[in-house]
């Protein structure tokens, strides 16, 4: 039996009624249990809204529970006796989801969990709350203690992106194009892709420049750093490809010629993974001791509480770390 | 009666017989005529190749032709006896090419034609047979002393685009973002759409950095020069808006919130307009007296000879040329 903790999200966002869809609508495998983490009050209004009668066994800690029962819940209360309002940022509802978050990590410390997946939350109100990151995944890397993680993984079935750089301005972006920087990047997301049972990928490496400069025309960091990294992964065994131009290098990832795609900055990896799969994008947070991934859309504070928000994310980000799970015994 | 001037494109590649496919299977409308441009060999070659039977009327110059003649060849042979192999990059193609893009700009002068579309040509011949330029977007801007036209404009219907910079490093874009650089981009984009009959378009303008900067964390220049760049715009009139974050805008172009939008680098556009629309996409070249447009992809030599390419954009290309004609008279 192995066990997947699944936060809820922003209590007022659509992360709970998304949840309550999520596991209404995706089969749970037998040999899984979920243990459900988050603000109760939250969790049954979001079942109210839908009408769900899905049922869960309060637990008090994190420790295992029997087999029989799937669905085990963690109460984390949001402080006060006020409901928290739908489509608004909410300080205590940003305090509640980042003792969600320590909560989990700490279980992933014990090895109580072997696998998580969180339902969306609000940034601004993480913050308000009280977390000194600016988003969750310095709080990951500061906690398992894993400063050199590259960032997020992208993944829209089948296709996978990783990217070297992400929040820095264009003007700077050169001068991070460093070949240790570049294959590094590539060797994490062919080790992530290893956790989901993904075999040898084929990744491609993306150029930097229109056209990959062109033989040096307009940029030279395709020559100096791009393909040096890519022979280096080469010569470590990795079926990496490239450097090939950007503008249709995930047109050839859509179409099936690779498995992956490593881009340089990040408007050049999420115009396109955006575009291939907006609505059922997960995001993956690699290089931790358990898998960790939710899905790439927000709370989505404009049809919050109305039942309308689809799981088609939330579910593929669950079938995701279900992935990392498989042959490692129960 | 309007008329076309149709370059049918580089002998060696798919030019030839996506022309004759096009006229095939488009129904030029009763008020156009067709002035067939290039290696008329090659024309017959190509009409064997898809068993047309399509009559064209050869003519000796450009002058106008009878009413009743839909289509007329005016023939720029390629120079010798022998023909030319499919598939491969040809001196005496390119220069035939050179020769033919000479003569319709020489009849576009003489006001002759009174629209432009041609099939692909390659670049590399077209230098070898003795073009001057890097493309044909430097020759047109030379010959019709135009200087200050930015570029090109992508078109996939319903979707426009165009760029503020195209082949420049990605290290360089930055220096590249001044207001009104920014300013003149929304302005050729505006009245091009308006020569092609689109009324007020509402035209999106992209951020630069990542999520648009944030405020300045991550980059200025939406600061310093884009949103100043739009309120300029708004001030002449135009519906700009903007600048947005670039991963988002391409999803909200192809929904309908804008009808175009202004990128400020080469792949910020490409990745999008590819995965968009590759197949029927129109690069136009707008800015020059005369509307002119081709498809936007290449000459495919892996298929050129074979009778199997398509020709979606090359129709699309002649619809948008048929389009600027409309309402001026006849």
């Amino acid at each position: 039996m192995k066990r997947i903790a699944f936060m809820i999200g922003d209590p007022s966002g659509i992360g709970p009624e998304i949840t309550v869809r999520c596991l209404e609508e995706y089969p749970i495998p037998e040999d899984i249990q979920i243990l459900l983490v988050g603000d109760r009050r939250s969790f049954d209004r979001a079942r109210h809204i839908i009408g769900s009668n899905l049922a869960v066994t309060a637990v008090t800690n994190g420790d295992p529970v029997s087999g029989s029962q799937r669905f085990s819940f963690l109460d984390i209360p949001v402080e006060g006796d006020e409901e928290i309002p739908f489509g608004a940022v909410s300080r205590a509802a940003g305090a509640e989801v980042y003792k969600s978050l320590q909560k989990v990590l700490g279980l992933i410390d014990k090895k109580l969990v072997d696998g998580f997946v969180f339902a969306p939350f609000n940034k601004e109100a993480l913050k308000k709350g009280g977390c000194p990151y600016p988003s969750e995944l310095e709080m990951f890397k500061a906690h398992f203690n894993r400063p050199d993680v590259p960032g997020e993984i992208s993944f829209a079935d089948p296709i996978w992106t990783c990217r070297v750089t992400s929040h820095i301005a264009v003007k700077d972006i050169s001068s991070y194009m460093e070949k240790e920087r570049i294959l590094g990047t590539v060797e994490f997301l062919y080790k992530e892709m290893q956790r989901f049972g993904l075999g040898e990928p084929r990744i491609a490496v993306s150029a930097l420049n229109p056209h990959g400069g062109e033989k040096g025309m307009f940029g030279t960091e395709e020559i100096t750093d791009i393909e040096p990294a890519v022979r280096a992964a080469r010569d470590l065994g990795i079926e990496a490809l490239g450097p090939y131009p950007a503008d249709t290098i995930f047109l050839r990832l859509r179409d099936g010629e690779f498995d992956a795609v490593v881009s340089m900055y990040h408007d050049q990896g999420q115009v396109a993974t955006k575009l291939l799969g907006f609505d059922r994008g997960v995001s993956i947070h690699g290089g931790m001791p358990v898998a960790i991934a939710t899905c790439a859309h927000g709370t989505a504070f404009d049809i919050a509480g109305t039942g309308k928000a689809r799981p088609t994310a939330l579910i593929e980000a669950l079938k995701v770390v279900r992935s990392s799970l498989s042959g490692t015994g129960s």
